[in-house]
């Protein structure tokens, strides 16, 4: 199977360092909007061309593995690409994702391509754990914690803030709900609730500290509410000990069965992640390879990991899966 | 949709409640080689039949959900049924899954019917996320806990030691090596570095308790090269204490991401149940209005948990849970 990238940022090098991973699949381009000369791409017989290229490669490149931001990139890229390609994308605007996979499901129908949508961790795994756990366990109920893990949106808006030079933000979940929410007290919870928010924030020179403390954690949506904690950091401090990109969470349903409903039972699903890039990339590919095969037997439209079966997303063959893996 | 139970121990009660649970499904009838009148089914309106009536119901059912063992009821009730009916089952014998498949899918093709087979936790859940994790991180090693958890087989080869009248026996999982695990160090493991067994055992009078706790110790296969505590005691608090069927585990995978494997991934899916014949119940309940689903769009054979897409088991339409559960 022949793939390409489309867009070459912390994604688009997780998703070439997972295919290195998979031998069954071959990366033949990474297409980019920047200058293809300016792009560092480690090693390997691959071509790096501009995205206006990607027509001549209609024939190369079975499956287009997205790896655009969803705010603006992945509402013109999927359906540009999902025209030509067939294509995998993470596009993860909750909200959204209605309207995206009906715009995506409409252009792959009418140009016979597959186009898998929302993949990865969160829409993607987390997503299949509640639909599955939700499917089992009628009645009950599902949380989900994220973290500890750095969240974009967060450090954002911290870096919105007058006076702030840089800044990073751990979103981290409260081990005492985790435990409430095991132990199957099914409690009812805010965001809030479930999580704290730690903040590394480097300010301008002079720059009034408690104001913005103050500021960050009167945030309405953001900190407002939540159990905020802000560290003042040097942007040497901020680099060196703050520039990965770990992160994670669960999902855990806790249900009840029985004639009388006496029995707790508790489902749970968790990720610990160093990279979340590369993690997320990691699914990109394994479902990049199930668009492929189905694409081969017919298959056109959108799907998401709802639609998909399992057994095409691993390269052993159905009787191996049953002998190796069941 | 109308439902039938084959079998009516602890895993059929669990499906009887767990249809309860689905207001989507109708329980039609239960199907027992006992003498049916014999049978404390708590109210409602069901038939209880001898298995041998099941025939009369071939129009009145959709879904049969199987629930003999997998040492001598399944291999034959599977068959048998799956000539009359769509099915579900728990077969479990995981060396003998892949005969047992191409039985019932020959069965099920010249019959028209749809079966799903070794649905369940383990095989189930446990290998549909063995199945994934290793997709998503192709370089890392996945490791299965089982337990805190009563072993059947293990209760049945304590009780046939000599002067042994009763016993129970717990599989623990050992958690500084889930630790191990979970902390990425991917180590060699055999059955034994991860579990321990704790049994509660009644003798006979003036039985040789030294004896039969060296027998145990030592006993090959089963308890030999384990760390495992006997404990005696009586037949009352044998019952008092030990009569619930609690169990669970984990699934934990661990993969190494990046040009370099330089970044750790932990994958884990972990379940823990206050009864696992109920759970099991539910999971096949499930997989019972996939198997409606699928028949009825035309689908005939054997299935697994790799082949079903997971939408067909929610009651939710594909538009929901897209909406609600992506």
């Amino acid at each position: 199977m022949k793939a390409g990238i489309v867009g070459y940022g912390n994604l688009g090098k997780g998703v070439k360092a997972a295919i290195r991973q998979n031998p069954d699949i071959e990366l033949v381009g990474i297409f980019t909007r920047r200058d293809p000369k300016a792009l560092k791409v480690k090693s390997e017989d691959v071509d790096v061309v501009n995205v206006d290229q990607a027509e001549d490669y209609i024939s190369k490149i079975d499956v287009m593995l997205l790896c655009g931001g969803s705010a603006t990139d992945l509402p013109v890229q999927g359906p540009k690409f999902a025209s030509m390609f067939n294509t995998v994308d993470s596009y993860d605007n909750h909200e959204r994702i209605p309207d995206y996979y009906e715009e995506m499901n409409r252009v792959a129908k009418e140009n016979g391509t597959l186009s898998a949508v929302s993949i990865g961790w969160d829409p993607g795994l987390f997503s299949m754990n509640r639909m599955l756990a939700g499917a089992i366990l009628p009645e009950g109920r599902d949380y989900t914690f994220w973290g500890s893990g750095v969240s974009q949106g967060h450090s954002d808006a911290l870096r919105r803030i007058e006076g702030v030079k840089d800044a990073v933000q751990y979103t981290i979940p409260i081990e005492e709900t985790i435990d409430r929410v095991r132990d199957g007290e099914n409690p009812d919870l805010t965001a809030s609730d479930g999580h704290r928010r730690e903040c590394y924030v480097v300010v301008e020179d002079g720059a009034d500290k408690a104001r913005i403390e103050d500021e960050i954690k009167s945030m309405p949506n953001y900190f407002e509410h939540y159990e905020t904690n802000v560290n003042f950091v040097t942007k040497k401090e901020l680099n060196r000990d703050h520039s990965e990109m770990p992160h994670g969470g669960f999902v855990i349903r806790s249900g009840r069965t029985g004639f009388d409903k006496e029995k707790n039972q508790t489902y749970e699903f968790g990720l610990d992640l160093e990279s979340n890039p590369e993690f997320t990339a990691s699914v990109l590919v394994a479902y990049a390879r199930a668009v492929n095969r189905l694409s081969k037997e017919g298959a056109a439209g959108a799907k998401t990991v709802f639609d998909i079966p399992l057994c095409y997303l691993s390269p052993k063959s159905d009787t191996e899966l049953r002998a190796e893996m069941l």
